[in-house]
């Protein structure tokens, strides 16, 4: 496709020579002169000066560049725009698969995929126009909307509720048992039925083996536009807000709340009972012990402010110097002492 | 259900009027006038006052208390009995769903719900009264107790032995080749056959994606009654004890021994050849690197006691406080050496 | 099984009595006088005195033993070939299970196992001898190597490309999505189509619900003869050397390189578009939150050198002890302040 055809397409403007054939995108580092790449954040502007690239999106306000570039008030995502106008994931064949598991009672949506060994249960509601990958299983009860997608081996359980446009990668749970127990006093303990369900509300997405369990009573909530990476365990009564970012690998214990535009980074995990405020931050593997406040971002384990983390870990760093200079100086007030005392004794 | 009818199924006392409609359990920031909730920890009696349900069960000692209430030793226990009586999962279908995939040489206990695409392979005896949700697949020679519950995907590995009452969330692997391998001294690694089998005792709840591996040699074990919640990884050749609880992505390396009642919080990883005692604990995100003696509870990276960990965080917290208060002090010694040094050469 | 037929099988040395007769192979402390140990680490040979194994393996140079014993260049090597003539899994039926959905499209070698429910979707290449256990998905493009095993719910995703010997653990996930979203502006994100692929060259083993997503463009690799243990993430356009080992619930997050040799011990997380140079090592739990240069061993969070790391952890142990070693020279330096002042006035 050449440049001036994808400025079009994407309505961006263009500078420089728009003749040249592009036939992908690529990385900033490893893009050939036939390929399209991005400078989102100028700290990477260096990088015009050694890539290959043949054409690159720019800031509208970048300087100018010899290289053909497109201008975009967002270079992120015209370059997700690009890379969509050269490719697209093989796509399911609509219909059921004579190997799928359909119960009568289910109400399918119209241009449903439904893949070979998946599983609807017994009054399940799906939406028009979803792709259930081999493996899917839906157990009785959930109601799921429009356009869901749902790669292999994920499930939703009983009675859960799922917006539109919701995707699950692979393997993704929906509504697992909350993991709840009640002591009975002599060491062992009894099963607390986990009665609840587990909500997710339009447009999120939840990474391979995710797991979003489901309440002991009420629900688990992720909010609207949340998106989820792999491995990450939601604990049951908790809740997530709207576009917050969880990372690979976070766990939130049970009944935790965590606002909106949230960002957690990889591993971070969060104890129960907790508020995490709209538009905080957590570094990774931050340990959360305590209520985080709206817009602050924390470190360390236990968190503290992230600003106090990095500036203790410098200290940290040098501790046995610290240690040092406190033995020097102990050293010298001793010898100070014995002069003192020395002074103390002549003039007595 | 009227309240005075719950009260005599769980056979506790009644305290009020019995004969308010309760429609079900609820969380005591959530309740409704028509809900019952509880209160196990003495801390949260502050929400009697705010809640709106319209019962809520109580401690036997808990001071009286204006909303009617179930009086219970242990309130949580009774909780967890009423969400049973408002709430039963669906029943699966007993039989064998014809999509199912039984090996003529297993043996099937009676009552058995086998569900559909679910694989049982040669030799298998499973024992009477299980559920294997749609996907589950289960390997040659395993041998399970009676009221086997496996949600679907989670797979029981060949020759792995697993006890009565046992429940496996989504995707819980049991007998997953441990991880294996011997430096070949070219910097390559052969794989070593992980020969053992994984063992799960009696009335074991494993986690959504939860794995417990297959030893090199002999058994990896987890003990009557233990519960581990979703994401854990115990390494091969590990042993849990009984009734020992293990939270979300908790993680357990290799030939690690955890004893009876023990609870390791959420993203607690546990280094290999190490031994926990009895009714040891540790906080989130401990970093196990040595032994811990029964009864103690650690916290940390690398852990240490939970209490010093704690007086530390505290410390940590104003580590730029402390390195100021050494640069004063030094400040203030170097000022009484010139004085001494002045001083004394006064004096000379 | 004689041990001087096991001796002569592998071709090692035999000291003392070959005619008692080995029933397998065992760990050194529960072995059984019918059983063959080995002590690879000089510092477990203590365990010589101790143990009831009727025959074990020691290095060529280890002092002379009154049990019999094989002597090898490499005990844990002969060790685990013993562990392999005594054990070898349940071989699966060759053929294709009729429950299995195998594409006309795609390509099977000779001598393959495609079990139950297997879906094995259009144009896919799967080369000879290969295992594919129950409930197996391999998405539309995927192009496999020969003697390839997949254990049962493990998937490998649109066009990626795997080598031969490649060995997944059940659940693995070669090429989910990656985690890419582009934020609007508004606060919501815009999911980016993840049009690379991943691959894993040859002799590397994924363990259990390991994933290792696919590239927004371009790839994510993991080279030849690596291991990866259960439950670890490797991020979208990140890379991973040859014979290198990632511990279980490792994190990688995108775009980042690790070398070759490199051992990422359990619960690492290393951040974003770093590089771990070869043979570097970090310690259990380690935040990589910047490069880590060939060679070095890092620890604790952020991370640091390893050395430095356990130097400090034994201060920080001591924390309170330094606060107060500081509190106390503050006051004797006050009472040298007093005297020096006292002193002063004295002299006025």
């Amino acid at each position: 496709m050449k440049l001036h055809e994808i400025a079009s397409r994407l309505e961006v403007e263009l500078e420089g020579n728009g003749e040249i054939e592009i036939s992908g995108p690529a990385g900033i580092e490893n893009a050939c002169s036939d390929q399209i790449t991005f400078i989102s954040n100028p700290k990477y502007s260096g990088h015009l000066k050694t890539t290959a690239a043949g054409a690159v999106i720019l800031a509208e306000d970048a300087p100018p560049c010899p290289i053909p570039n497109l201008r975009s008030s967002n270079p992120y995502l015209t370059f997700a725009r690009i890379v969509q106008l050269f490719y697209a994931p093989p796509r399911p064949v609509p219909g059921i698969h004579p190997t799928a598991s359909v119960c009568e009672s289910a109400t399918i949506g119209e241009g449903c995929s439904i893949g070979a060994n998946v599983v609807v249960s017994e009054e399940v509601q799906l939406g028009g126009n979803s792709v259930l990958y081999p493996g899917v299983v839906i157990y009785p009860f959930a109601r799921i909307g429009d356009r869901f997608i749902a790669h292999s081996h994920s499930v939703v359980r009983e009675h859960c509720q799922i917006g539109d446009r919701v995707i699950l990668q692979n393997g993704a749970v929906v509504g697992a048992d909350g993991f709840g127990f009640a002591p009975l006093g002599d060491g062992h303990f009894e099963k607390i039925v986990q009665s609840g369900i587990a909500v997710l509300e339009d447009d999120v997405e939840l990474g391979a083996y995710s797991c979003v369990d489901r309440a002991t009573v009420g629900e688990t909530r992720v909010g609207k536009g949340t998106k989820i990476d792999n491995l990450v365990q939601i604990g049951h009564g908790s809740s997530v807000g709207q576009d917050t970012i969880l990372a690979a690998q976070v766990g939130l214990a049970g009944s935790t709340h965590v606002g909106d535009r949230v960002i957690l980074a990889g591993q971070v995990g969060v104890a129960g009972h907790l508020s995490i405020g709209n538009e905080a931050r957590a570094i990774a593997q931050t340990g959360v012990a305590r209520d985080v406040a709206a817009g602050r971002t924390v470190g360390g384990y236990p968190e503290m402010e992230a600003r106090a983390w990095k500036r203790n870990y410098l200290i940290l760093k040098d501790l046995p110097k610290l240690v040092r200079s406190l033995r020097k100086l102990e050293a010298r007030v001793a010898e100070l002492e014995a002069d003192a005392g020395g002074g103390e004794s002549e003039t007595d």
